[in-house]
């Protein structure tokens, strides 16, 4: 990469997969001042609107030429889809390259990916904490990750100067709070703050009386059930991949429920009442 | 009332209760052209601040003159304190007038009502789904109700004039769908639509980890757990005077939850993949 990192906006970028996330890339980064951004894609169509939209200086459905010359790539892929990929195209890597992701699971995804890379490859794993209930490049936005949480989850390997490439990547794209840590860690947390709530988003629209329910509903029943508008396929793949972290998080969501269900059966609201004052000053403290 | 409704908008209304909900009933009102709008409140200070804005004529912490000569009352105050308030000013009614009320539950408080109401008066229960995490008359605004639903709960001594007029109240403040049920119907609608996410939003922000992944927060967390931000008193008073429906609703939710987590322990995705399908799909309908 060299001295100064992104300082020359001269580095050569390679976003693999051109759908909401990485053509959300493409465009904070364009914007950002980038010229050198390549992308590659199955679906040729997704690299044409690209290239006319001025946001990728070319594309690629073949990989080869593109991870040849670039410093930094982002795999912008499916969790499975990730590892595979960089398996795939391990020759095609330009040595001292950076190569990060955006994958909502992280743990045994780095560990495998660690068990195959080339020494002179740096993979630092990166989770942008955004997103839509929609996908496809036609839905991506320069400023899908403006204020959002950047998760960086580097392994032992990763050099420090790759992961402050990152963490200036995640700055360029105008994230607020970029936090690195461990791949368990972020997996554990993950589960709560992010997982969890598409859980109940699904959960709440499948009871029996929700959709009868159109009429009585108020901003907080759609508020919560937006995420349910999901793609299965993704969700699906980072469910399974958490499955233990997850399960563990919906159990202690759910003895809050269930905490919350006795209090009501009590004669006195007093109960109800300390666990309502208790959750209002721990909501308060996250803003 | 006389004939017309409020075509002439010479309509005499006190608002009891200028908190956020009743700042935004007269804020409202006073936007669609009434100008015989009085507030009645225990504050001096509110009635000035209301007074001040140009929002109500005038105001007075006894309530006997302004309900004296009011064609409507909209009693904007806890469940609880709208029926007592009621009761205690029963004698200071202008005979034919309707009263209303904007209570998130209503079964056991209309039979209570009914049970001392005077003849000559029609009471036509109302409950605007709108509000927001923060209280009192600082935060109200003419447009809270724009597009929100409405449901109307008469009781069988309503008159058809009355149930009329309450619609016409409704379309005057922006509401978008105005549903007529009764009394038991909306409060098995409500634990689910209103109250369970409420409920939702505290037991999500109560996990032990909510507060450390503070940083590790998507829209989706964030979207969720708004709601905790919760007045405990009135909130308590809605969930303990509806608790039987809520505690089904959230048994109905838990069971969707625990579905999903046994689906989690799956071998193969399948079957997640088809939750998640179904409750896409519903959602969809949602909108």
């Amino acid at each position: 990469m060299g001295e100064g990192g992104f300082r020359n906006r001269e580095t050569k970028i390679t976003i693999v997969g051109l759908g909401l996330i990485g053509g959300s890339y493409a465009k904070a980064l364009k914007k950002a001042g980038f010229n050198e951004i390549y992308g590659i894609d199955l679906q040729a169509e997704s690299l044409e609107k690209a290239k006319a939209e001025g946001i990728i200086k070319n594309g690629y459905t073949d990989s080869k030429e593109a991870l040849g010359k670039s410093d930094l790539v982002i795999v912008c892929l499916y969790p499975k889809d990730t590892v595979e990929f960089i398996r795939a195209n391990m020759e095609s890597f330009k040595p001292g390259c950076i190569v990060t992701d955006v994958s909502g699971v992280k743990d045994g995804l780095i560990d495998c990916i660690n068990g195959f890379i080339r020494d002179d490859i740096d993979f630092v794993g990166g989770h942008p904490m955004a997103g839509k209930e929609y996908q496809g490049i036609d839905f991506s936005e320069a400023s899908l990750f403006e204020g959002a949480n950047y998760l960086i989850t580097p392994s032992e390997n990763s050099s420090a100067e790759s992961i402050s490439l990152v963490k200036e990547l995640a700055c360029c794209l105008g994230c607020s709070n970029i936090e690195v840590v461990s791949a368990n860690v972020h997996d554990r947390m993950i589960a709560l703050t992010s997982h969890v709530p598409h859980v109940i988003a699904l959960a709440l629209i499948s009871c029996e009386d929700a959709l009868s329910g159109k009429n009585f509903t108020g901003n907080s029943f759609r508020d919560i059930t937006r995420v349910a508008n999901i793609n299965e396929k993704l969700w699906g793949e980072l469910f399974m991949l958490n499955r233990e972290n997850l399960a563990k998080q919906i159990q202690e969501f759910q003895n809050g429920m269930e905490a919350i269900k006795q209090a009501l059966l009590k004669p006195s609201p007093d109960e109800l009442e300390a666990i309502m004052k208790t959750a209002k000053q721990k909501r308060g403290e996250l803003d």
